[in-house]
């Protein structure tokens, strides 16, 4: 199963939490497996879409127990770990897509990166090595298109 | 969705094999999520029982890579956190059921008894405030009645 | 230089407290680093124990904050992770003495083990891998003597 | 101790390379603690300048291992957490500076800004919040003064 980040703020503009909503409806319709951080704003928004299309949530949140989830999370992976829940998220998505976002979703893009993962932006961070997609039908195209390269070429070495 | 997390060796004799295989078929039947480590030995044997019953399962590895996942976990965790994802595991399950196990094992149940968890043992470590069972039926019985009696109470503090 | 690892309770008793003063001292008059996980209780009393021998101390605490650290650590090293900081005090101290203590120490007693480190105990978890010592002299001199011989020989694995 | 982190690439230019020996030396100078990855390139030359000035180097490693540190290195942090390890080095500094540097630079900025940490940067990723220094005695003198600053209002959060 092709497993999807969608990666972005806590706190975000009505754009980017419809943004979040239809990606996650497509990465559902598609079959994927929505991976995101569980919490509120741009990760709830994204579940919310899955969950609409019949698709299955994860969740991996900083905080140490599961009820810190949005209700829209079918699988709390509750890390405790603060903010390097981060780096999980990253090494767990077979591509991400970055909606927005704070410093947090930054640091997720570079993890991504830095992991030789997609990383398919929307509105978000210009970081070189992304990729821009131009809407969310080709977010969500380009990164399951490129999730699945990758995972034929495996080039990923744990960023060490 | 109650979580399980089933915790042992990555070698482990034909008996708890046997008993990991049992108590993955039981938690699926029982329609909880089958949570372990990913790896071989216990882990893999309690998969395939919980795949044997059309049960989820997850597999949180301390790996940076989805593909060093035991062929029976359906959603794997790539944590790239080593040793340290052992306290992941502890996080995300509702209770424990240690299956023999070495010294990764114990860092387990000492986790899951600092955060509160129920942690019943199947010819494991013999720790205080674990609950021993006397088979494998009793071990799966006990974790979901310990494991939702701890949700609905929810003493919880993160171990801090 | 020999980085020694004093585990234990925040909250301890008079005895444990008292060893763990003396341990301090000893490791720091021996020219040994002082690695605790830099709260109250044996790890406040160590680090005081190793400061009034002019040695130096290293707090490794689970809080994002610095400012948690007591005040006879002189370097903290804020991780932010939770209760997984204990794996960190496993991987950096060479030998580990833990000084009674609850499942928090019982968490990194396991983590040294499986990393193939000393374990030298006083009146605490009774765990086989463990060296039990009968006073803090001993407990002291066995932690350098072990560390000494495993950095030479280094089995070390990572626990994988 | 003001413990200020140098960050950056574990290949690196010359210009790079020659820019962290001298932030290494005037942060030791100036009586602070240096906070490095422990690795090559930028952090093996900021620590090589620490250390010609009589300072103190501590390095977090992604490894399990005391023995992947560099030379200059006084203290190891082995982590065993592979990249997770970014995020110690950012809750540990009281301010950074980036010195060129890649994807993992980049993540540990992220993590900086995230944490209301300062970040000076010299020839390196250009985020919004960060503080750009034209030399490297102004990146140095920058850190220390904004790492006292903000030690002193302590907006920190632990990035939640």
């Amino acid at each position: 199963m092709i497993q999807i980040g969608v990666i972005g703020g806590r706190v975000a503009s009505d754009w980017h939490l419809e943004a979040a909503l239809t990606a996650g409806k497509l990465i559902a319709e598609k079959g994927g497996l929505l991976v995101t951080g569980g919490l509120t704003g741009v990760m709830e928004a994204a579940s919310k879409g899955a969950k609409s299309a019949g698709g299955l949530t994860i969740g991996i949140v900083p905080q140490a127990d599961k009820k810190s989830a949005n209700s829209f999370v079918d699988i709390t992976i509750a890390t405790g770990l603060g903010i390097a829940r981060n780096s999980v998220i990253a090494h767990t998505a077979d591509a991400l897509i970055a909606i927005g976002g704070e410093y947090g979703t930054l640091s997720e893009i570079a993890y991504g990166l830095q992991l030789k993962k997609p990383v398919v932006t929307l509105k978000s961070w210009d970081i070189p090595g992304t990729v821009t997609a131009k809407d969310v039908d080709e977010a969500v195209s380009l990164a399951f298109k490129l999730a699945i390269s990758t995972l034929a070429t495996e080039e990923g070495n744990g960023g060490l």
